[in-house]
């Protein structure tokens, strides 16, 4: 079964809309979706950005908040603007990376919906364990999130993601390491990791 | 008859491949296209950029050229890497100026083409003149390029450029003032356009 990575920070609001739309359109082409949360700060940071562009640039920020909105009414996703934007992920990353591997896009597309939909925030704990619970997943996971082992392993995804050259988020990667950046290149990803590119 | 306007730096690369594709889509919708030459140069100099973002982070620059090459295969366009890159667009985009406004699409195609199919300079008078003798455009606009009327039409389309929110290329603007960055939105900013996004 062809494999696709989906890289994406839990913050970023263009992974969401990818996240909603990745399961029907893999599933419609018989590929298994291989989810990679990692941060994007550490990598901004080495381009010299303290925060997301979305703050950096007046005009790149208001232009992309409108795109958010106009994509996601003709998507029909709800969607409201985080505060503050970015939301701290890194919590919300290792729990996902906590949790087995088959349970973590569901996680991730939750942690998305309730922070992009609802207007939560993601960095709070008891917020995360509601999630989870009404997920049907192990609030356990909440505690491994903390241990020395998960914490490592953010680190290693942030540093793969970097080595591989991403350098934003969403990122889709097919099994010949071809790298597709952003919402708008989904489908193409998804048509290259079958050879319909 | 609805019009969009698309706004573009003569030197930049996703404007080629939406010059090559604007004409057919629009035509398909009855829709009249209004092109708006400017220099990306002073916009990106207030944002901070000594250059393009092609060249200011390794991993980006790297990325969007294979996004280039593969799209350019796709639309079946030629792709050269101009060197050096980005080429000098200010004699290109007075030229495009001074051209009476239903022949600047045409030059403004063919700038683009011999820039990133043919690999050649676009900042050289005597290139340009070959250019418009080929499209049979007449020669004088190399001329009036040189006018302080045209330099300050290009100052002013700059200037417009930036009052409208824009920071990067292409732009697409429809008449209700709706903006649309980059390649990637092409056929979204024409179906806006006759209210069928």
């Amino acid at each position: 079964m062809p494999k696709i990575e989906f890289w994406c920070d839990l913050a970023s609001p263009y992974s969401h809309l990818s996240a909603m739309r990745i399961d029907a359109l893999a599933a419609a082409r018989d590929i298994a979706v291989d989810w990679h949360p990692f941060l994007l700060g550490p990598i901004f940071a080495e381009q010299g950005f303290k925060t997301s562009p979305f703050n950096l640039y007046p005009a790149k920020g208001a232009y992309l908040w409108r795109d958010l909105e106009r994509l996601s009414a003709r998507e029909r996703a709800g969607f409201r603007r985080p505060e503050p934007f970015p939301q701290n992920s890194i919590l919300a990353a290792r729990v996902a990376l906590a949790l087995d591997a088959a349970d973590r896009g569901r996680f991730i597309q939750g942690v998305f919906r309730v922070q992009f939909c609802d207007g939560q925030k993601i960095d709070d704990k008891a917020a995360l364990g509601v999630l989870l619970d009404a997920l049907s997943l192990p609030r356990t996971a909440l505690e491994a999130a903390q241990s020395d082992a998960v914490k490592a392993r953010l680190r290693a995804e942030t540093d793969e993601a970097k080595a591989r050259g991403i350098f934003g988020a969403p990122f889709f990667v097919t099994s010949d390491r071809e790298l597709f950046w952003g919402n708008d290149r989904l489908v193409e990803a998804l048509d290259w990791a079958i050879g319909r590119y």
